[in-house]
């Protein structure tokens, strides 16, 4: 095989192809530098340009407010599910939505530094959909209210902010992360693992009010986990991981050249429909989630039948659409059509789902 | 410029060419899967035996002794400075070695987590040499004793391994590792950033006995700076940053194929000694660094007059020899030839600055 495939990878995902097409133009010579971007000095002027043209590219992208810090630093948005209480949690009380497995996993790690109340859940029906945030019992004291807007191994997504009164919203938007505009000032604090839908692992970026960020933070917090010391650094209190960033900030001009997220919001909404509108009348395939929380970046669906999906899975797979496989925890499939996943791709997955279904059925 | 330049860079810094030409190939398609080892699940097939074979042809190299795990993880040494004495420090007390910026650090990031001696100095003469270490006044209790190898900005490196008696040797050799063979048995930890001499920044190798892997660590521990969940985890507790660990597997087999530690080891000594050969006999530069403490990896020397070292950088840059600009606490030149550095590179720097001698003298 000597061409790509459609990849619906969760994460490590798709990357856009011009994006990968630059990077290896540019691997052993950047503009003229004589160096690869992994080569260069972090405080080098060339690599300087780097890392300040992909902040200022994030921040047209998103209107971040001026009284927002963008960050780009290491360790994932796992290391966040502690640095977020580490610093934030002045009471040590914090309130947490849980919508999933990660979601579950950023209150656990609380729970080693306070109290975490669980204020909603679904897990009474397998993460299956978003609850009701109109109303929250939010906890008095609570440093802040913690969410994850789009849950990638059950493929929901919160459609409506949760109504946290006066609390700082921390949300973590790994795997929706610059899919759609947003309003940052909603939130007091962002953060996104690079390696759904902007860059390769390795890269989390956070963006956060600059109010948050200050020296009172919890007793042995290092210091690689306060926001403070990368905020005043620049992130670049110690080497960052430069060519991640410099492949982030390829992306952020990719959607950029696109039109920025309104457009690829149209692109993300209508590769998303093709998907569900076919979904949602077929005899074969049935969406896994209720419809209102529907996520756009991970659609999950099953047949019902082991055996089938099995069969189904194996199929795409020698025909070209590759890690469809649901996660264990849900089982059947999912596709993961991040922002880098070309309409193109979706449309030959449907498809191949018809011929399949039609094969079956005739 | 179309050319590639001599990088002296300091880190991040120059990777082999070879493994650069390697990875552009593959960046769109990695050995026939249709996608980039950045889009790549870190838990498919193709990129478990990526993950695989770098930590078995690190194993190799290294002859890493069964009893120790090989752990890929992110945040840097700088990280390490916290997760050593958060996971070591059972007594809290530890001994440091300061020979340099970087060993201080790791001392005052132990500082946080309990009492820190330091057992040994080079602080009075600006860290231009390594200070006895055949008879250190180790603390009773200490959980460990820590020491930094190579110090980049100084220039210098340990040749004899410090007698801890029966204390547990804690070791970063960021920018020295894999420039020789080593006995990994020596140390209880071993830690090392990548963008020294193995890879691009955002990956850091810990190499550690098993019986220092313990569920026993300090209260407040994020659950991403325990040894334990990276060993139990292989690595993948969380997802890693995939695309460094590709380019460290490369840089392993490049290794091997030139045969192995024993074999660069001789490069990288005949690669210092054309330059501190020079330097010696030259009336115009001058090493900075005790001579029974240079470094084969960061070279500095200076001619004592600031205004010929900035005249001799520029005309070096114009010529195509980059980042040899000292730090600025040393001043002066520093030219760091890491594994990958050609000896052509360093040949032809020996012979530029002949010329620039030349030329002042004539």
């Amino acid at each position: 095989m000597n061409k790509r495939v459609y990849n619906f990878s969760a994460g490590p995902a798709i990357l856009p192809e011009a994006v990968l097409e630059e990077a290896a133009a540019e691997m052993l010579n950047y503009q003229n530098t004589g160096m690869s971007v992994m080569e260069m000095s972090h405080r080098s002027k060339a690599y300087e340009t780097i890392i300040e043209e992909a902040e200022a590219d994030l921040r047209k992208l998103l209107n971040v407010p001026i009284n927002y810090k963008i960050l780009f630093l290491q360790g994932g948005g796992t290391t966040q599910f502690a640095m977020v209480p580490m610093n934030l949690m002045k009471n040590r009380v914090a309130d947490y939505i849980i919508t999933g497995h990660w979601a579950k996993k950023a209150y656990d790690e609380a729970l080693i530094y306070g109290t975490a109340n669980i204020i909603a859940s679904s897990k009474d029906k397998m993460f299956s959909y978003i609850p009701d945030v109109s109303n929250l019992n939010i906890t008095e004291n609570a440093d802040y209210v913690h969410m994850c807007e789009n849950n990638t191994i059950y493929g929901t997504k919160f459609w409506t902010i949760p109504n946290v009164k006066d609390k700082v919203l921390v949300n973590d938007m790994s795997s929706c992360f610059l899919s759609e505009p947003f309003d940052v000032s909603k939130y007091g604090l962002i953060y996104a693992g690079a390696q759904k839908n902007v860059g390769p692992a390795g890269t989390v970026i956070v963006i956060i009010r600059e109010d948050l960020i200050t020296e009172d933070v919890l007793p042995a917090t290092p210091t690689m986990l306060k926001y403070k010391i990368h905020a005043d650094n620049a992130s670049m209190y110690n080497t960052p991981p430069t060519y991640g960033i410099y492949l982030c900030g390829k992306v952020f001009k990719w959607l950029i050249s696109l039109g920025g997220l309104e457009a690829i919001q149209k692109i993300n909404i209508a590769k998303a429909n093709l998907l569900y509108d076919y979904i949602d009348q077929s005899s074969l395939f049935k969406g896994t989630v209720e419809k209102n929380s529907r996520s756009l970046m991970n659609v999950c669906f099953k047949t019902g039948n082991e055996e089938i999906d099995n069969q189904f899975l194996k199929e795409a797979k020698s025909a070209g659409f590759d890690n469809l496989k649901g996660h264990r925890s849900v089982g059947g499939m999912r596709a993961s059509i991040y922002n880098a996943m070309p309409v193109a791709g979706v449309e030959a997955l449907v498809s191949f789902m018809k011929d399949f279904e039609a094969k079956r059925s005739g």
